[in-house]
């Protein structure tokens, strides 16, 4: 008991570190970016010359066809498509190329970084595996491969629809414009936005390819959300009731409080409607993506029940190891790896509108992870003597959930702060959901993604710091995201809106459709196929029909 | 049989939406990009005058030592390389960055998308390991590894030059200027080109940043085809055969074919020389990639025979089960990530030419690879009573094959619809080539990239929409790619060449110089050694030297 | 002993043709990018005008609305900012935007070849705990998994200040303006740089959006560096002791000649201030990175001594096989996707100042590598009768260790040469290690990163053919890095003042701090908690705890 003061004591300083640093007098806001030269009467078309452009820039085609091995008679002007070949390069062509420059930035960041998330299923699928028994490890594969198609297609069908089909034209993309429906509202004399129309199956003009970056980069948000499900409910979920549920939370769940949060619904519009803030504010998701995955895996840990054997005829619990543990660990750092997609690619850009913050995203995600990882072994160690692999691994995933959502707000500090904090409320989450409320968690998702994603939206609220830009406003409020230590309780109230509505509206409709899932289809497996392993009874063949398993241990009862 | 009707007839209606969609008329074709403003009459030289740059961008050196912590500040014209200090910053100066950042803009594209591709073939190394049996794991991933090196080798020293010796200044690149030599022979009046003959160790003048990006990302496509003969003839392949084969192949089956498709070869010009649509087009290479690797399994297959055991004296197969599942899903998820490098990074741009098409080639990638998995996993469901885990896989990876082709000329629907057939397609194959054609494929090689990369080279025939740009021109042909379903037969007649010459000229050429290298040097191992494991005869050690393995099953006889 | 010759002359074959052709006479330099046009006198602002971007450029917002399919209507002049809605767009706006994609281009490049950087650390994970043994397969990981941390707070809280703290404003990123402080000494009549001062935690003027671009990138190098010492020092290293000389590593060792070569440090100078060439010239670490760790790796071995069984009574070694062949093999593969990261990233941009060598760089390395498996697998093909996976993954490895340095300097034949050498070195110095020298290296991470990391070095001022460009200079002195065999003998002399610092001076650092921690802590486990495995005993888990392993076998005493 001793050591865990101690351990909170250190964490309590760092805290108290940080607000100390945060109530320093601010300096002055950074300087707008860029104000115009004063107008010049209106001149003459200023098309480019023979004499601007020869003088300068080409290589001759000789020279190109002798090779250019340091790079510096490639990329010149010789590369701006000219319009007109009879004219010759104009302002025009050069300006047009300048704004295709700018879109094109976007799109190569926004989709790199979406492939990015995309490749976060391999590690939560073996994650979740590892942390299995190895009678069902292609029980749990399947369901990790199969939630990346289940939630595409219910995205694809409707999902998507709702939570972006009416987000309007998004700069960074150089417009969406073909998403401009949102069904709204009207109550205590302002719109609330509650889901949008536009985009079933990416037809009509929604045939767009900014749309397409969009709903690229969305899926696999949402996907995320869903895969975090199938972690809680390993190892007794039947495999078709697995992929009705994903298919209904693909579809309804996730995309209506996505549209809230980041689709132009009324979370969003707090701020401007209100006057609280900047409205819910959540970076990239550890309400939308990870509370949501978290408060749905606890209305099926609920419904579903724990696995024969991990409570003892008194409620306490069996510890049942995972199966592999190089599979947990290296799945965390491809989910590290696939997190530099999902934060920093959360600007949907790369270039303007105070986009270079990306950087600033990317090692506050880092060190919220490391901070994390840190805090959780230094705990596990403390309190039991060992520091635990499975625990620190998701250590490091809470710090990575925790700063989600801040990671575009705060600072470096704040990062290591929040981190730090995720760590160790994920080592006591897993202990009170497990000892208090007697659920069973496979992988321990319900503390990495349900409360540490709550955590993150808080945080938001207490550590931003009001130097970010993003075009100088967020969810159309002028100014920057600024948390109660920097001085704004708005957006603290904001916050806690956004996470009364998840504990309140998303965990109840998970859990009556889940419910009614329950009862009309059903969502465990049989005593008998739990106790022989899912793989054959579910899915027909075992993950691994080769190597020999050592005897089940008998656990208490 | 009634149910595998059910799913048919799913499908089948599924694909009639599709072709009613298709017929609809269409909408006028998009504005062409950009008319060049009015040639204004010559004018003097614009430099860019203290006043116009000074009053808008760059903030003092004193403001940026004190942080930018919102990015405001950073990225200005202050960071404009400037040719002569002296006479400061220049409309040429400007224009030239302008010029850089089109090449640059591709180059990191091409890059970023080419070291994903490169990633496959860790893909492809632990699906054919997991599906082969423990005993293999070294040799098969051995195979896997150092076709890496094998292909790379035969490539640089004379595959790349004979593929993209000829293909001239590719634009999207600033110009492979030096790849200028194509030898053609002269026939019905036209010139067919049949190879290239520059780019030899990359030596002399093709020593040109823009001949490296072409030859990074051309290398790793050509490894994708090597990699998929390995997958077939595992589990019995001599060593040393496969390396000499994998070399010829790499050297010279490979990129004969390429140069024809994509390297200004006569299939590329049956569309301006004799009117066939925009002559063979296969936008990432169903064909090109995949039909080569799967038409080369095939000619492998039928050379070196079954495993011990596949089939009985009847001739019905059994099942040989792999032996690690989470490996065979881990690899899948891990080739769906480099899929968003082969396909969307097949433009070799991002900028400008209607480039900015990557998101929507991105999306129609997943949404097939999604949609096969669907409906391979539904026919097996269905037809043997589970969710088949290696099924389901392979049905996901037909979907990527199928859309690889057409992926840049389709719509999302259409892309769901290829994704479909190509599913089920996948598992009806793979039952005939065991079944009728008594072939043994290890891991489904044939049909998951024959047979899918031959429907995905038909599928751009049929379902090629008409709305993509890439500049204006495919093939030099002018206007956009489109299918019989969109009203253009001649299409699907050049795609049915490129079909032809897969099935007729390079199976040949591939089974010739196996069948040769068979009589020479032997493919296969002995029996003695197929059945103890190739591992210690061939590689010197286990795979799995500590892990205990169960008493190998006995196949029916 | 004849097959060994024979192999030696193969490669002495190919070394001459290098050689040969690099005492060619040079063609002239290439031409120096864009001369400026002549001034021309003052001139009024130059607004852009309603005429010049109208007639080109906007498509109509009710255009936008119908979709945009090909991409032809997205990103064009509507998509640039515009400073003042009321005046319009000017020349001003234009050319702040053309700077802003300037610094947008080469945050994009630097991040995502940082986050691929970060990745290799899964494939050190898994290629070290496929060499160690399963019954230490937790305790390998988890070393692993947490040096990404320890690493990175060591890193945060005072190592990226001593390296890079004092870089000054790179260029490429926009200005890190705030990293202004080296303390250095005055000696010779020169400063001799020791180490930098600013960024401590990323505070105060150092929350800024270049430097944490900076930071994320180099802080991934360093824990690459970190991680090479893990796997020499496997399966007996107790786990505290592992986390403070790693702290202490990252904090101290690395950063310090970080700072001499690439923080503006005295081996940097060797160049401008004593005409050496560039002075110390390692583009992407050779040098920096993994002769520190293989140094420091050299160091451990030492002091902790080999594990109980590796050597017999008379001093000749057991072999003691990695326990799982396919994780070594697939975490090569993730390492060789890293690289593209690691060196083609390196410099820091893709966009202006011969940035676009970066697909020089990739290719380079990609041959090394290639190489690099050839001829260790052929080596030991030769020797021992069959060609080794490990080895042959090894030399992969050494081949882009060995090329990591030079990869921004030399061409595409000298890249294969140095592959070449560099497995065959590999093999040598693994044999050299473990027979000669009686040192246990359990992954051989002496030989693939210390020993080859040293030739990398050297290889740059062999190898080095003057025509990389990079703004024009490369540490200050102008023109390109030339090595030996292309005239400047100077460069050579650099480097190996370079290799006698890592030698003399970092071997010796890491070996006595780590004498020291031996003393005063512990490195190693008693041998009961070795002989049972350390999973356990320090872990608290097995890595595998379902899986049945065979009885060890009894090692040659």
């Amino acid at each position: 008991m001793r050591k865990v003061l101690l351990a909170f004591s250190f964490i309590w300083c760092l805290a108290l570190a940080g607000v100390a640093q945060a109530q320093a007098p601010e300096a002055a806001a950074p300087p707008p970016a860029a104000a115009p030269a004063a107008a010049a009467p209106a001149a003459a078309p200023v098309p480019i010359t023979d004499a601007d452009i020869k003088g300068v820039a080409s290589p001759k085609a000789e020279d190109r066809a002798q090779g250019d091995p340091a790079g510096t008679l490639t990329g010149t002007s010789a590369d701006i498509p000219v319009g007109d070949a009879k004219v010759g390069m104009t302002v025009g062509d050069v300006v047009s190329l300048v704004g295709q420059h700018q879109i094109a930035i976007n799109f190569v960041w926004t989709l790199v970084t979406g492939f990015l998330v995309m490749f976060m299923q391999a590690g939560f699928a073996i994650v979740e595996t590892g942390l299995a028994r190895a009678k069902n490890a292609n029980h749990t594969m399947m369901m990790n491969f199969m939630v990346y198609g289940v939630g595409m297609l219910a995205y694809w069908l409707i999902g998507f629809s709702i939570q972006e089909g009416g987000v309007g034209a998004v700069a960074n993309l150089g417009g969406t414009a073909p998403l401009n429906g949102e069904f709204a509202i009207h109550l205590f004399g302002k719109d609330w936005g509650l889901f949008g129309t536009k985009g079933i199956m990416l037809g009509g003009a929604t045939y767009d390819v900014g749309v397409m970056v969009m709903f690229l980069f969305q899926m696999v948000f949402m996907d995320t959300a869903l895969t975090i499900v199938t972690g809680t409910a390993a190892e007794r979920w039947k495999y078709s009731a697995f992929i009705i549920s994903s298919f209904i939370m693909g579809a309804f769940t996730y995309p209506l409080f996505g549209n809230w949060a980041w689709g132009g619904g009324w979370l969003a519009t707090l701020g401007s409607n209100y006057g609280l803030g900047h409205g819910y504010a959540d970076f990239a998701g550890s309400g939308v993506v990870h509370s949501i995955g978290g408060v749905t895996a606890l209305a099926m840990a609920i419904i579903i029940g724990p696995r024969i054997g991990k409570f003892r005829r008194d409620g306490t619990p069996n510890a049942i190891p995972g199966h592999d543990i190089v599979l947990v660990l290296l799945g965390c750092f491809i989910l590290a790896f696939g997190w530099f997609g999902f934060n920093p690619g959360s600007t949907l850009g790369a270039s303007a509108n105070g986009n270079l913050r990306i950087s600033s995203v990317a090692v506050n995600t880092m060190l919220a992870g490391m901070a994390g990882s840190f805090s959780s072994m230094y705990y596990m160690w403390m309190r039991y003597g060992k520091p635990d692999a499975s625990m620190t691994g998701n250590g490091f995933l809470a710090g990575l959930v925790a700063i989600t959502a801040p990671s575009g707000f705060v600072n470096p500090m704040a990062s290591v702060i929040i981190g730090l904090i995720a760590g160790v409320l994920c080592a006591l989450s897993c202990e009170f959901v497990e000892r208090k409320l007697k659920l069973d968690d496979v992988v321990g998702a319900i503390s990495v993604h349900g409360t540490n994603g709550l955590f993150g939206v808080i945080a938001v609220g207490l550590f931003a710091d009001g130097k970010s830009n993003y075009g100088g406003s967020w969810n159309g409020v002028p100014g920057s995201v600024t948390g109660l230590f920097y001085g704004d309780a708005g957006q603290l109230v904001a916050q806690l809106i956004g996470v009364a509505t998840l504990l309140g509206f998303v965990f109840t409709m998970s859990f009556v459709l889940n419910a009614v899932l329950e009862a009309v289809w059903g969502h465990r497996v049989t005593a008998k196929v739990e106790l022989a392993g899912l793989d054959i009874p579910e899915m027909g063949a075992l993950g691994y029909p080769e190597f020999a398993l050592k005897p089940e241990p008998v656990l208490a009862d």
